[in-house]
């Protein structure tokens, strides 16, 4: 009898994929389908070269507290960035992955990840049907850019918000202290999709109104619109502080990041980043103190300030997947349906994987405000209850204390 | 009767410069000295232009609870970078500064800052001693860089230490996912002085050997050897993660981040980072992924990670201050001597703030490992202790709550 099954983590790491994983760990323990549960390391990848772990026997002894994975940052079982071909043109890895599964008894295949992973669960279900294989494959949503179609926000996005938000109001009081005008310009992650950036608008208090700007990808980025309403905006105050998408694009579709170029000592160009090529971009049009600051990957893996609202759900998607697992579903994906904003209330339903498979879900425009460098109430009111609640790490010599991953290095 | 005082905060800010002012409030509410707290608004030169706010009374109203300015990020008087004049030059600004003493019958005059600031605090000294005013100038020390003279170590860089330190932690997990050798280079503030790019070596767990190797302004910095430490540390380990403070330079004294230019679009030359020049040279002399993080102001301004030890020992500073001024004690800065580093012990002393002003401390060569590419344990057993502990902040609507700051707006 088939009876275990294989989980993996695919795509960039999130603070929340690995609560998704211990949520899976936690319902194989409680489940009556299957005993065993196995993490292929780097993705796919690890099923592929028979490189599994049994996080069953882990589960028990090296962490008893599922806790201490589920608050750590990044991914346990690694990643990969694996795309199968299709399987009519090349079904060689497709061969070598179903083998696998029948060597471990394997009923189901869980695959924690973003829009590329779900093509991959696609992709493996196709395959399962058109053999005949009766091994269900899972997808469990991940991503800090929040683009996932179907379900309501996605795992991950939360703690990178709360993150966004949080660093934004601190940048905002060191900004504050000097009684000359200034420019701040943040920098935030998101190619195509502005979810992340929108959410520095949640930095907003009664006494601190940064960002006072946000630039989105949606829209188009006009450089003398830009340099217009930051003039407008220090009509009012000294300080003016912008919130700006890696991803913002003009007119023609060219990234505002490649307008400006950085040349080393070679001559050779290299692109430089949105923030810096704004920050050049004030230096050049305003007489005036700018500097430029990229939350870099410490937004999606700054675990220590993680939401407790996005470590809960992600943990509880994890479990549902097992669930819907047991219940012999295949080729779907667990998502967050949201039931009302206030009280925030949500329930897990499962989707069909090829609606979510390689497409993106953009902010709807009419989140965007009319001057096209701010988000609507509307907007504000989606994100607020994502980033409601704080984790409580232990500490250890001054430092977090996460999950060893000596078996990565 | 003289029977006040005034407390103002100048030059950068850090996560602990609230806490001493909170210790200073603390004081005088409890001592028999003064009556009443003056806070000056962006710093001498609150004084100068008669911009002062009670603090006496907001202590007891606004924010009854200290702990909330303990805990807020930046300086909730503002900030300053103005240099006095030497009175003999240019009596100006004194004849006004002492004038204001005299009005609102201050007798004692607390300055927050770093070097430049205790500056400020032997110039007043002096010129209160040639006119013979008997108000007291005491200086209580504050730098996120650690570069003071005579105190072990200064207040803010406790926190900034622990930021640097947890956060390398979050950007290893981060980094060691991929199955593929990469690099990763994380630039840390201190133009002259290394410590707390020493701190990044905290970060350190018995699974986690980041950061790698760790680059100091103390010493000379050899790019061939910079390149040379690097394909050595990957001949046993796939990701390589770099420490390097902002301000290394070669052996003519010449800034690195100075040999990488990035010219804007009208072919002005701009200085980039360190971090991104030194990731413009791996990607030139190495065919490997790399990324460069610059932590900016999060260093100095993430007070949600703030480090429990150094917001107590910024407190005791600001009440002991107020102590010294009680005992007629004047042109001295506030330090703390450390009596042991296991079990950590420290206390307070006064110190003639002229062995202080304008002068900056090194990080010992002997702490630095005779690669020159690394810190000593010596160095280690320095810095643990100041990290240890964690602050339990307020959060609402998912933020960290910080006293408003409405009146520097």
């Amino acid at each position: 009898m088939k009876d275990n099954c294989i989980v993996a983590q695919s795509g960039g790491p999130t603070v929340a994929i690995n609560a998704s994983l211990a949520g899976v760990i936690d319902g194989v323990k409680k489940s009556n389908s299957f005993t065993r549960v196995y993490g292929a390391i780097h993705g796919i990848q690890g099923v592929l070269e028979d490189n599994l772990m049994d996080l069953s026997l882990i589960a028990l002894s090296k962490f008893p507290m599922v806790n201490t994975l589920e608050l750590s940052p990044a991914m346990y079982l690694g990643s990969c960035r694996y795309k199968l071909p299709n399987y009519k043109d090349d079904p060689t890895p497709y061969e070598t992955i179903f083998k696998r599964f029948d060597e471990y008894n394997i009923a189901a295949f869980f695959y924690i990840g973003g829009n590329d992973s779900m093509d991959t669960v696609n992709k493996l279900n196709a395959y399962a049907k058109e053999i005949g294989s009766d091994t269900r494959i899972v997808g469990i949503p991940k991503t800090i850019d929040n683009d996932l179609m179907v379900t309501d926000h996605t795992p991950g996005f939360g703690s990178a918000a709360k993150y966004v938000a949080s660093t934004m109001l601190e940048i905002a009081h060191d900004a504050y202290i000097y009684n000359i005008p200034s420019i701040v310009i943040v920098e935030i992650m998101g190619r195509d999709a502005g979810w992340l950036t929108a959410a520095a608008s949640l930095a907003r208090t009664e006494y601190s109104p940064a960002p006072h700007l946000i630039y989105l990808p949606e829209v188009a980025f006009d450089e003398e619109q830009f340099i217009s309403d930051i003039k407008d905006k220090l009509t009012t105050t000294k300080t003016v502080i912008v919130a700006v998408s890696e991803g913002i694009r003009d007119k023609d579709g060219n990234y505002i990041s490649a307008t400006t170029a950085a040349a080393d000592r070679f001559g050779h160009m290299q692109l430089s980043g949105t923030g810096k090529a704004l920050e050049l971009l004030v230096k050049e049009k305003l007489d005036i103190k700018v500097r430029s600051i990229e939350l870099n990957v410490l937004q999606r893996c700054s675990a220590h300030i993680a939401s407790r609202t996005d470590i809960n759900e992600s943990f509880a998607l994890g479990q549902a997947a097992v669930k819907y697992a047991g219940e012999n579903m295949s080729g779907i994906m667990a998502t967050i349906e949201r039931i009302s904003n206030d009280p925030y209330q949500w329930c897990i339903k499962p989707t069909s994987v090829d609606l979510v498979a390689n497409k993106a879900k953009s902010i709807p425009l009419e989140w965007i405000s009319p001057s096209k460098n701010d988000v609507t109430a509307d907007m504000e009111a989606y994100l607020r209850p994502l980033i409601i609640g704080e984790v409580s790490l232990q500490y250890k010599d001054g430092l977090p204390m996460y999950l060893p991953i000596d078996h990565l290095l």
